[in-house]
């Protein structure tokens, strides 16, 4: 086990009703600031609720963070938050308008330009914040990092620092979420798992429980939610094992991958696609490529996830690819480039960013460029 | 699942070698006490290395901080800490030290007498604290809770509130323990896990599969540790598994029991048993007694930890039951009262104790000292 520091000071506030707490959670004295996306929460009950918890108390709104937050869009809301001394920010929506407002918090608290932070990938200074999460996939609800989009070059880049002092949960805010939305989220929380478990066998065997742990449970509850996405039970599920996917609780003195994401990242740049769909198309990508490196777990994710004892070492990897975007087919994602008609122009798009910027992710910090052009014709 | 609010807020700075951080950790502008036990520290050289982290400040040390830790020692340091103007706590040792002085930093920073705050059962204020851990095996080093005797009455009652500022787990300062301390803290691990997870199936997915995971992951490394005391790997493995078994991070919006706990801190109290020890007697005539109750989950148990799978309910919930104290036994304790020459007096007493005061306890709230008088009997 490596040496590891872990510290998650947010506060999960996790059940039916509990928005009504907003009130008490958020200090008195500050000077509220609400963010919001486009709207879907003046249709599904959400804003009305948060409306009714901060009755009598002062706020002002900031409406229109969209999905991948355009830096654009962001510099305009800390300047609305600069010249109203807002001192306090609370996310109502999804992971992208809580990964904006990780931003719009440290953009207050700095002279720096927005993408300047990005850029430098740690926010040094912010305001605090907090979150009434609507749609789970991200985890940004319970961890530091963010990620942020620049329009205008059609770039995406992650950067980190900015825990919510407290996140409330009601997992009955799903039931208005579409069933690409929930694929999408559940695909997002399955491959943040991956990413984190996927590399070397033997490095902790409780981090690989717990990782294989959530995995199991998410398959377990994928289809049964496409049948009952109203049972409380299952949506609470769904809602915990987002949260618990990406918040470093499974991450303890393990290395981690994170190549399929930085290659996910660049699809939704380049073309918009939902972020959790870019990862079921990329990841089984990844495991191809990268068989030989990852075979320790592959196999050991097989068997344990899977159930796959029978055969050769070569088949039983092949199988737990397979099973893998199988997995992702099932919750109704497409798993190939083609079918989203994305071709080698993009490939070559990507590989030459990855190249020019210099840059390697994965585990072993091998997935160069040219290792994406890999991977990215393996998704074809 | 439950509603439920988490917050954990405990930064766990964990590897070998990770003592020598401390002066960064503890704020440079603290009065400090460093608290220890009864001296082993001295012998095993994490005194040394304390001392050498810490060259140059100025604190005091208060040592005698004894097993079960009393109140009456307890309170000499309380006065020391108030005459001295202390503000900041370091704990150095096993469970008992962290336990102990969680009750040192909730006197200090009140005027009520310390055992009257052990009865309220949660500590309001306290100075702020930190623990350098030497045995794997309460949590206290990540968690609220201090159980705290009272030696003049054989009493021995739980409190909780106080999170530890940050806890330093250096796996190499194990190698040091006996092979009775380690079994003892592999039972209290294993045994936390069991109170908060062999209680009602279906409350959620996710617990369930940590739960087990930490239960499979001592059961791995159990037989090992015997074999390699000095194995980095294995005492990590157990060092954290410790940790996360009583972290708050296995029981969110989930019931819990805490039965075995509760009457196994009598047998402390009355007959000095090793807590650890005493858990691995008192929980499988817990399971015998209340096997009906916890039926379902004993199933789940019994087939996800042990591969149980053939034979009737009957069948397979005994001999889930039987494999649980094999497991204990297998670390090298026993698991009978009669073999620690406790019989029908201590039985009469802890039932009368428990009738007296009106408690039940159990997930359930129905275990009274009637109740506990049937698993204590089942126990010999």
């Amino acid at each position: 086990m490596k040496n590891f520091i872990f510290q998650n000071p947010t506060k999960l506030v996790f059940g039916k009703g509990e928005i009504a707490r907003l009130n008490e959670l958020i200090p008195q004295s500050v000077n509220l600031m609400v963010t919001f996306g486009g709207g879907s929460v003046t249709k599904n009950g959400v804003y009305d609720q948060v409306k009714a918890a901060l009755k009598g108390r002062n706020f002002i709104e900031f409406w229109g963070i969209e999905p991948n937050p355009h830096v654009e869009t962001l510099r305009k809301a800390i300047e609305l938050g600069k010249s109203n001394n807002i001192d306090y920010l609370l996310a109502v929506g999804g992971g992208s308008v809580l990964d904006g407002t990780k931003l719009v918090a440290a953009g207050i608290a700095s002279d720096e330009d927005a993408w300047d932070i990005v850029l430098k990938g740690f926010a040094e200074r912010q305001i605090p914040f907090s979150s009434v999460l609507t749609v789970p996939a991200t985890g940004s609800e319970m961890n530091g990092g963010a990620v942020i989009t620049r329009a205008e070059t059609r770039e995406k880049f992650a950067f980190g620092g900015n825990y919510p002092h407290f996140s409330i949960l009601d997992p009955e805010v799903t039931y208005s979420l579409s069933s690409h939305q929930i694929a999408c989220g559940l695909a997002d929380a399955y491959t943040h798992v991956l990413e984190q478990y996927l590399t070397t066998p033997g490095q902790s065997r409780l981090m690989d429980r717990w990782a294989e742990g959530i995995l199991l449970s998410i398959i377990e509850i994928a289809p049964q939610i496409k049948e009952n996405p109203h049972n409380y039970d299952l949506m609470a599920d769904y809602m915990l094992a987002a949260t618990l996917a990406l918040n470093d609780f499974i991450r303890m003195g393990v290395t981690q991958d994170w190549a399929t994401h930085q290659i996910g990242h660049e699809l939704t740049a380049l073309h918009g696609i939902t972020h959790g769909h870019t990862l079921a198309i990329v990841m089984p990508g990844t495991m191809r490529v990268l068989k030989d490196q990852k075979e320790g777990k592959l196999l050991q994710y097989g068997e344990r996830v899977f159930g796959i004892t029978e055969g050769t070492v070569e088949e039983r990897v092949e199988k737990a690819i397979e099973k893998t975007e199988a997995f992702y087919r099932s919750l109704g994602l497409t798993t190939r480039l083609s079918e989203e008609k994305v071709g080698n122009e993009t490939i070559e798009i990507i590989a030459n960013r990855f190249n020019t910027r210099g840059v390697a992710f994965g585990e072993n910090r091998n997935v160069t460029g040219d290792v994406a052009r890999k991977i990215l014709h393996a998704c074809l």
